[in-house]
């Protein structure tokens, strides 16, 4: 791909997206997969009588409940975390949630996930998944934060109303138990901050944060709890679905660049430059 | 809306809303009204050669050969330039092209306009329309720059390859003649910069821009003099539709506020303050 | 400046400079202007209670302390509101205090305000001057929000740990009683994101915020109502210190545009252009 | 640091700091290592005879020109490349250039290097840099690019005219002879981007890119190639010594987060949270 000095101008077919410029957007088309760890639920009643299928059932029902009809599954403990290259080839967006086993992911599945995040599949990681190497490893910083387990409500504010991500939302969302994050949220400025959080113990968080990195689009979304029946409230139903559609890739021009490759040497400029001079 | 002190929860109707959840997001639900100040065509010869019809009908037609079905255009010499609180009411994007004639644009339509895009319609500002009244009203700064005309060619690189403006595109986009813009372009910086163009004669120009005011969402693309067939050019046509469709207004709580009004006085806490404290 | 269509390379002499590349960069050079308009302490007790010599005496005091010794102050009810062409011709940074007379402000001061920022004056606008003339014009929006009068707790939240506005501070600001300011606060997206703000009635708000416009840098902050003792707060002080050292003007090249001026026509290319082409 | 829970509220020493509130700001307090890996000299004539002593001599004395005085060098090939602990904590600027040897840079200094930037080290990558391991690092992406070697001539224009970063220049920066480098940049979009450099064989690039990570500044500088004397031009030389006093550390609060590290719990709300809730 890299290696000819040629620029690719090839674009992708239209008749074979199904992003087409013409008629009908449809969520139905945009194919995503649920990453979940799927250990809390394994180990903890608590969890498991919130989320008796495991986290990752609950938000994909909510997905195909916002008419997504095109979602997978994938865990911790599947084969290569349930992210081979047939599945990441076919993923358009991937969420990420995890909390406890952050270490087990093996590094190369997270390079995998990076390049592909890289050449346009979109990214949503959630809660906890701010600790996950993957989100880590596009950030470049500890993305650490400070954090309070007393039940204390929520009320995420929309700070970006014209944003796709709010579609369908008030001025607010209550939470009613939560789990405090608080800044300093050590990640890069977003892109675009759509929610900041209000906790009853005093602090904020910066909590509905859009990042780009290559072709992709990553959308860190802080809410989600496991002993908290979060991912079955409508708002937050709705901000996932909204997030999903936000984040699917553009169809343009591929990504020319490879996490283990070169920069592309462009010998023929593009105009004349005359006498060689030097 | 304002003097209550509630907080507007009310979300748009979802099934009132072209814009829905579940299913199709269909560009034909998208109205565009093309605005055109129509006064070079009626003047000069070589713009008639080459926009006969005029520019708001070439533009149109490049939004309708990308499945926009509810277009229609206003122009400058029309009463009230075509932008009636009623024209207005139905539009979600307007597009806007002037050149000779931003003076004549008046004053309180201007202001109408604006308190439009701070509710959410979209606004996308073409080539010399960042002289435009209703542009630097939202920018803020002079939007000057510098510019010449001598027909060297331009060449738009796309910076921002996973932005939807970009759907459909390669890494650059050839304009054969153009008319010079150059840095320093005096507004403020883009909350996204999709385009950076580069001109035969040694000047640069980030020539596609995105900002948002309000619930609004406003793209400045710098291409399309009146004497150039640039608006008839398949890419300049792919982003024009890309714009329109990012532009689109996001169906979520209602803008509260007036260019005119005051801020809202919310006497009720959302949580309990306990002792007056003062 | 503009007509000839010449680059205006002279960069400011570096001898008439006190912003030198060598040596010293001393606060003690920046000349300070704080504007207020000085009218609730002359109506109200409660106000002259906690600001006896007017608020704009106790924001230079705290200048002062900081080690600015140009400081000098200008109100309302002056002639040309203390704003004339030479006063701001000699001012690097100037503050602004206003909350019940902003119509009072005469547009023509307004536009030669707006016209040194964008030279490269510095403007800080404090509390209530959200909605000020001049910063709404720099903005384009309302800059409304929501607010209520209650005496609750705020705490100001840095989240931009690396600016130099932070210097000296520690991870929040705690102040005792506060006028609430709730989001959505109707401003551009901050090109800087300093500090948010928690409110014990349940809001947020965007506190500390830093815009770009033309050469020019504007810091907005929130706290300082007039009936509580704010500007004597040693953090709120060293803030506002701070801020002005970061807003002060960049010795550059001159900014060559004015509001009521046109584009730069620049005939000659800086490369060789070829045949003429059209 | 971070295992008791409680907000490390202690402040910087004001009269232990050098960068006081009052009083004179002085470059001459600035500690800046000059990081090479001083390889091509070694091997190639050509380089030898633009940088006799090595590219980081050059660069050492072009800060010393500007009022630097204390500036130490470091190299690859010393042990731990010069980048001791001892050193680095006595490091507020590192200015980094590599070319061909990024992969022999060890990654344990790397992490290092990384902890201390986001702890408020300032680091400016130079030219070929932007594929240093460092940068990467904190990147998140490829950080690749299209290049091209044919001496052609590069024009860097300000778009950011009130940044500190561009003190004492004129509206662009002429390069006689570069190597060019060309769109797509692939880096996250800058937070602060304040030089587009134009090249004549076609090509764009965002040449001068802000970064914030962490308590820490990043400036990305795209010039500098090891056989053109770009290091010796009076500009590049203002652009470096302004990078080095905008990037230098803000005395505030600690960085209380580690690479490896964990969250901070902070077990006792700053804010009543009544009965218990959950």
């Amino acid at each position: 791909m890299n290696g000819s000095g040629t620029i690719r101008t090839r674009v992708a077919d239209a008749t074979a997206s199904p992003f087409t410029n013409k008629g009908a957007f449809s969520v139905s088309e945009i194919r995503v997969t649920v990453w979940h760890e799927f250990r809390h639920e394994k180990r903890t009643e608590a969890v498991r009588a919130v989320y008796p299928d495991g986290i990752h059932m609950t938000i994909a029902a909510g997905l195909q409940e916002h008419g997504f009809t095109n979602v997978r599954t994938a865990t911790l403990d599947e084969p290569e975390h349930g992210l081979t290259e047939e599945v990441l080839a076919q993923t358009d967006v991937l969420t990420w949630w995890g909390h406890m086993a952050h270490r087990e992911v093996d590094d190369a599945i997270v390079e995998r996930v990076a390049q592909r995040v890289l050449e346009g599949m979109g990214l949503i990681v959630l809660h906890s998944g701010h600790f996950s190497k993957i989100f880590r490893r596009l950030m470049g910083t500890t993305c650490s934060l400070r954090w309070r387990e007393a039940g204390e409500n929520e009320r995420m504010w929309v700070v970006s109303p014209g944003h796709p991500i709010v579609q369908g939302l008030g001025p607010y969302i209550d939470v009613p138990h939560a789990e405090m994050y608080g800044e300093h949220f050590d990640i890069p400025a977003p892109d675009e901050l759509v929610f900041i959080s209000w906790f009853k113990g005093g602090e904020v968080f910066r909590s509905g944060c859009c990042f780009h990195r290559g072709h992709g689009k990553i959308f860190y979304f802080r809410p989600g709890h496991e002993t908290y029946p979060i991912y079955y409230q409508p708002e937050i139903r709705q901000v996932i679905a909204n997030a999903a559609r936000w984040a699917a890739p553009v169809r343009a021009f591929e990504y020319p660049y490879h996490l283990s490759g070169r920069a592309i040497n462009v010998k023929e400029p593009l105009e004349l430059l005359g006498e060689p001079q030097l």
